[in-house]
């Protein structure tokens, strides 16, 4: 099926910061064109679409899977992804002098086709500064700017669960499939990037979402309210529990990932760690999988297998983590394919 | 215009180190194909001329601009830019074993087709010693050697800045032009560099150079008796001054600028920022502004906005920071065609 | 000669860890092709065999000599090496939590087509976990893994050396050409890789073997046997000597150089150092060289001067390093070419 013209040129050029700034048309562009890619690596017709274009990539946080599927991506479409210690450039803050923004974003706005920032909880002092760093990057950069994991999201991880599940389940309509998201223990203190995008997406696609975690670790409030929303104007659920047993009843997928608590901004991370030690048992098990409507298992990895899932789970024919991590590749080619290349 | 047979030959596998080892037809040739290829960036004639060729890339100093630059221009041109950490290079010293230059150099001139090094102030002992390295890894690589910026000058910020003030002027006449390079407050202790090797440069062009800076800031006397020379070849003038304002009057280009003292070598860092404060008032205003000839504002970036300028020049349509930033993209691929490529 | 059939349909996907696993007919087609690779370096028929392949280079210990080579490689056959920095990549370990090496070789084989590794002593804890790393990943990734040095062996510098004596014998027959491989003086605390690579791939070829060192710098016994019965089975010899100037003796090859005591893993740097100072005069000199049979000198390089070997060796119409370290880059490409490309 070929891209719509429109489309094409909607993307073109677009940031994508979280999905929320992206139509379900548009999201569904970048799906179909992520499926097409997969299946053809080598010999899509937009498989050269970026030769000679350059991506910036910006890691205030330190990665191994996204910094090998973003530069494999730019490989693979032609381009030519550069590895960027932001440490070497010097903002200016409040105490210190430096450049501003929009001087480096429009200089580098000369020099590459597009602009990919990580910047997570430890580059920051307090939970929506990345997300504001981005868009002030946006504001400036004429070149499109693309999350690659902030403090509030992770578009190209949703995007990529979102083809695993629609590859895996053989549709694309994703209305009423039950996925139980659910904390899970572990001494890794991970981000809220990755579940929170995930919510927000799978709420645009009407499924039924349930969240499942231990008392003091909310996410985002004002994320939560956005995915009700997402489920009423999508014909989804979105509920939030605390009864980890009961929330795995009927799921057609399960997810369980360690995420911080709010606290995590002001507190030592070795403190922070004790904040899960009670919910030891709060751990996707094969007894708890049993509930579930023969559930999928995934996870954005890495997996802290003992802790978050057991291995029974992990290495079951229903657990397609390693398809998802694959799908990053498919994924950001697709995003950076619209948003960077010349697709007419 | 096609670039002479001649200079194509002279100036293969040519280093450039400091703009004055080149012929004035030579420096020409630069910044005629650097204006060339910015106005056809992907369709040049020479886009491909560097297919498959490597450049090192050795930054003692961190960077971001200039990394950035040059890891696109390779791209821009087929090639590939490999970014190495010289501290992984254990070269011999007076007190430690370790490789030869001789050694690493003929090796290096195997695998790849460029070198690139930057070695600035805080990766030497004494002035000089930058440009000494640059020097001898010249002699025993086959391949040219190229300075991204060292203690003494940074030949790609100077053609760069020139590209950019030929192109705001509509013309490659610089004769009588005259351009006021003066210190500029900030906390940010910067290289003499780029004020040194523009000084060269533009001395060389025929412009009318005026240097102002606060007692104790004088830059390098050879290096300014060269100035002088090169102005007295060229039918220009070069004056070094401490009255700022006066400095202002009837000026075509402002160039504003911090940079350390003479004693930076010797001195702590925090000591040496000590020695510009009471020069606070030595910031490029729009006031002072007023007296030039409506002056093009230019800096080599990053501004320190508030303290080497205001923002209102800054952000004035006469300041062009970012076309030159731009430029360093352009002058580059140049040099790099020139000396490095293929190009019968 | 065109590769036979056979070869490239066995040598596609094979892991390179120790050339032990390779047979000789293998290590012939690497350095078959590896000549064809020099004497044609841009215009050989399988120039592009890597085109927008991956290769993943995992420095556990940072190099210079053997990320540029290997970088050049990727760059010179048309793909792309991502130079990755393991410190980011969090794997389990006994004491703390983190990913298994299955799921993370899964799913980088799942974006690359091959990963190389280096990794020495700095970066384990005792001799022989390096190998056991490669080996782990090899189980788990469908991609090629290939050894950049490791704790045990460095086969691409083994098949660098091979490929420079043949081009200067002048002959692929090896038989009977005798190597001495010395124990050098240097301040420069050096592995084992380099050298028991190096024995084992001679004695592979039907050399005569002859390693000399002082006492306490024995290498690893195991190897020591694997020479041994190399030596036996392709009718070379192989002999363990502490008397150096009598090694020398009618040599047509010597390779001087450090290597640190078994005592490494359990020695501080500096106390390890100290083992070497009794033999200072481990050194290969002018006046050992004329006992030979007008040897070549050659070394992995970078080679400590005056201490290794005098400069008038290394300076010598018969030092040969400058060649064997360009062999890099070629037999590297063969490798590469042969167990990730396309090459029918």
């Amino acid at each position: 099926m070929a891209l719509k013209k429109e489309i094409i040129k909607s993307l073109k050029g677009k940031d994508l910061i979280c999905t929320q700034d992206w139509s379900k048309e548009e999201l569904d562009a970048v799906l179909e064109l992520a499926h097409e890619m997969k299946a053809n690596r080598f010999g899509h017709k937009y498989a050269d679409c970026l030769h000679k274009k350059t991506f910036f990539m910006f890691f205030y946080n330190p990665s191994v899977r996204t910094r090998q599927s973003f530069e494999c991506a730019l490989t693979d479409l032609g381009g030519h992804a550069q590895f960027l210690e932001p440490k070497a450039m010097r903002l200016k803050t409040k105490t210190s002098a430096g450049e501003i923004v929009k001087d480096a974003g429009e200089v580098m706005s000369r020099y590459a086709q597009g602009l990919g920032i990580r910047i997570l909880e430890d580059a920051i002092e307090k939970y929506g500064q990345g997300e504001e760093l981005l868009r002030e990057y946006a504001q400036w950069c004429s070149m499109p700017v693309i999350s690659m994991a902030h403090d509030k999201y992770h578009p190209c991880q949703s995007l990529a669960d979102m083809q695993g599940l629609q590859e895996h389940m053989k549709t694309t309509n994703m209305k009423g499939k039950k996925i139980l998201v659910h904390w899970g223990y572990s001494t890794l203190v991970r981000s809220w990037c990755s579940v929170q995008g995930s919510m927000l997406l799978n709420s645009r696609y009407g499924m039924d979402v349930t969240v499942a975690h231990p008392p003091g670790f909310d996410l985002d409030p004002e994320v939560m309210e956005t995915c009700r929303k997402n489920a009423a104007a999508s014909g989804g659920k979105f509920t939030i529990t605390e009864d980890l047993d009961k929330a795995y009843e009927g799921a057609d997928v399960v997810y369980s990932r360690h995420w911080m608590s709010p606290k995590r901004y002001s507190l030592e991370k070795e403190e922070e760690k004790k904040l899960s030690e009670p919910f030891k048992n709060w751990r996707c098990t094969a007894e708890r999988m049993k509930k579930t409507n023969n559930a999928y298992f995934i996870h954005p990895m890495p997996v802290d297998r003992g802790n978050e899932v057991d291995d029974e789970v992990a290495d079951s024919p229903r657990s397609i983590i390693v398809d998802i991590a694959s799908n990053r590749l498919h994924a950001q080619k697709a995003i950076l394919a619209l948003t960077m290349g010349d697709l007419d």
